[in-house]
């Protein structure tokens, strides 16, 4: 779109009614996932399965044709091969329908034929003053709203304040699943914009920087169409809220790879870092980093400050924090003297209390829950410690209780961010710690560097707004 | 030690007979968890168990003193209070035992008091001509020898190429543990020097460079003693097999962490790289790294060039990969006709055919299994890839048959190392994708980054051979 409209992309995650035209009976199809996803999260208005002679899908009454519902709907989702589409925006232009997703893939994203096919789409829609999401888009997903128009099968996911979104497929499909089976951070809103022919960056960006359930949005990009624009929205945005920024097509195979999969254009790297350096937004390297920031600003509260407190049940956790705290903008303040007589109390005469805080010590002789909570309580007490950082290795006789541990330390200190690292260890007992973590809100992260790292972007954002 | 002897470091991981002296008969002490280890592992030779008046402990009769042995044992593993340290030394001594490993910290890991008591415990083994390995030290893992002295339990190991040591103890304890549940490639050799006040990193590099079983060494270093010594002896197995070098106390505040857990003095990073440039060994930034490259390298052959394959489910892996290849040395060449004809029949007409290959839409128009399976087949066969990484989202509709998939490349190009990349998707489904994987020797990552960047530390090696 070239105007940004909040009110016009309200209706993408929060409609009234949904028409899934194409819906299918026949599991493991995209038109029978896309409704069973929103029959899964709970819409709570009409839901329209369209299909001519279908009767009913999955319990619900199917009609069959678009004219034939008794309301027009909010929101068309066109699951149908490229070449119907033109013709069912016809439709939705006659019928007034406003708002439409297009998850086929077939237009812009494949050359001068679908490009054509792909324009004629537009020239519809602009017309009738429709509103379009993609073609080549598989939507949106929006936990508080129960929607999820998303072609690949979802469970339903933990609401919260982080949004996800971009040209890829993926944040409504495998990253979708992997956080609610393994990040388990609470989402407001996903969009899969694909190839951006109505809805783009900005316009989701815009949006949601002020949409209240927001607060941290993360957004890929493989090249925006007007540079200006969304520099301009991203600073508005980003000052009122963390936006994490991955952009891809850095070189010159990449941007070849991005022609030839959206047929977008992606600028050279140089002139996009140039127009988002000034504007506060958060620039992360990869998927993992981004995933890894949303996780801790979904969770934890901002630092007041660049202190960080760690304790390790190896000297080796210690030494890799210490090492790359200065490259995330960090540091690991020596502790007062309160601090250090009082961690000392849990540490065997000979064993130097110190930050970081090697923990094995105190472990052996004190067990696990008193050696790790007096050490880690006392750091966590102590004023030059604005965050707290735990590491742990995941073995079989680690009997310490670790949802209780982290439980205490946010008790105490609710304004302290906090991060757990499970490095290394037994596979399985890691999964179900970083689950039970996750459910009480600490994120976790498999080395020190990413925790820190984390950690150090929260910090990137809080002190950019002093 | 000062004078490299490789035959005298064989008996660490090759004992003819070991005494674990204290040993335990209550299961979580470390002495018990030692002489468990041994046994799960399957150690062929006698192993003596040595505390007074214990009788039996796990079905091994025990012995009261060192001294009350049947024979004077190959290896002694020393799991006692460090202040119990310098007698059983002199014990040792008495009886002429030449291998000790010393479990115990607090020597000059913790300070001035404790670095005496240290230098008292090697004067002994100096005079007696004992190698020690530590103290502070976990000892090692031979899973062809059935040896493993960590004070963690592991099960037994999967016998393979890799070899892993260095000052950490996390090596013989969540590594391991990790590497058994999560990584599955095969080890060597294992071991933890902890203080390194005997046994150091130039003196077990230079075993593992003569040690046939070895074919890839990871080191971690937090800083040695006689860096030339090193940097001569890393050259030299540098030619001959592959050295990932993963150096901390890269930072000033890292170099403190590091002397208050060993107690070492970490010299500028500077004056470290210098010394190591030229040996041709492959610097790795973090753990992470680490295990990834150790795992492609132990279970894959050397690439014969840096041309590069992707086939990818979702468009955004070929950006990703396309992006990151020229940072890991790697190229993504243009198939040639043959092959671009080939590709073609498996896809609609409508979509071009490449490198790297967006395989949605052959998925749709054949299914997973031929889709996959065609379009990689001609890419692989084609002479200018080198290498192939396939990138799946791993969601429950997945219905490929990955081992199938990957076993056809692994048939027809035995010569060309392969890459899985798992990419977010459902977190149990992944790990028993991965798991399967490295069943066939197939190693997986969780993004094109992590693969890409493994490929090309091989590329690296083999092209610096040339």
């Amino acid at each position: 779109m070239q105007e940004g409209d909040p009110v016009t992309l309200e209706k993408f995650f929060y409609p009234d009614s949904v028409a899934v035209v194409g819906a299918s009976r026949t599991p493991g199809k995209a038109g029978h996932i896309v409704l069973a996803n929103i029959l899964e999260f709970g819409f709570g208005g009409p839901v329209y399965p369209v299909n001519p002679g279908a009767g009913e899908i999955l319990g619900v009454p199917a009609y069959d044709s678009l004219d034939a519902l008794p309301t027009v709907p909010d929101l068309v989702i066109a699951v149908l091969p490229r070449e119907h589409t033109e013709a069912l925006m016809r439709q939705c232009a006659a019928l007034g329908v406003k708002h439409v997703i297009i998850p086929a893939a077939g237009f812009s994203d494949v050359g001068p034929e679908g490009r054509r096919l792909e324009e004629a789409v537009m020239a519809v829609a602009r017309e009738a003053g429709i509103t379009v999401m993609g073609p080549n888009s598989i939507g949106t997903v929006c936990p508080s709203s129960g929607l999820a128009t998303s072609i690949v099968s979802l469970d339903r996911m933990r609401s919260g304040g982080v949004a996800l979104y971009g040209q890829t497929g993926m944040f409504a499909s495998g990253v979708a699943r992997w956080i609610d089976t393994s990040e388990r951070f609470g989402i407001s809103k996903i969009a899969c914009l694909g190839n951006k022919a109505g809805v783009d960056e900005t316009d989701v960006l815009e949006y949601l920087g002020s949409d209240a359930e927001t607060s941290v949005i993360g957004v890929y990009t493989e090249g925006v169409r007007d540079g200006r624009r969304f520099a301009s929205v991203l600073g508005s945005v980003a000052a009122r809220k963390p936006v994490l920024l991955l952009k891809s097509g850095r070189t010159e195979q990449g941007r070849k790879a991005i022609a030839s999969h959206t047929g977008a254009l992606a600028g050279a790297d140089e002139i996009f870092a140039g127009l988002v350096r000034q504007t506060g937004a958060i620039r992360v390297g990869d998927f993992e980093e981004l995933l890894d920031c949303a996780k801790a600003f979904g969770m934890q509260p901002l630092p007041a400050g660049n202190g960080v407190g760690v304790v390790s049940i190896t000297g080796l956790g210690c030494v890799l924090s210490a090492d790359c705290a200065g490259r995330f903008g960090l540091a690991l303040p020596q502790p007062g003297e309160q601090t250090l007589k009082r961690m000392g109390e849990a540490l065997p005469s000979w064993v130097p209390a110190s930050n970081p805080a090697d923990i094995w010590a105190a472990i052996e002789a004190r067990g696990a829950d008193a050696g790790y909570g007096s050490v880690a309580g006392s750091l966590a007490d102590d004023p030059a410690v604005h965050a707290l950082v735990a590491i742990f290795t995941v073995i079989p006789e680690s009997s310490l209780d670790v949802v209780a541990f982290f439980g205490g330390l946010q008790q105490a200190h609710p304004e302290k961010p906090l991060a757990a690292v499970l490095m290394t260890g037994d596979a399985d007992i890691r999964s179900r710690w970083k689950r039970s973590l996750a459910e009480i809100g600490v994120p976790s992260y498999p080395t020190p560097e990413r925790a820190m790292r984390a950690l150090g972007a929260m910090w990137q954002y809080t002190s950019a707004l002093q």
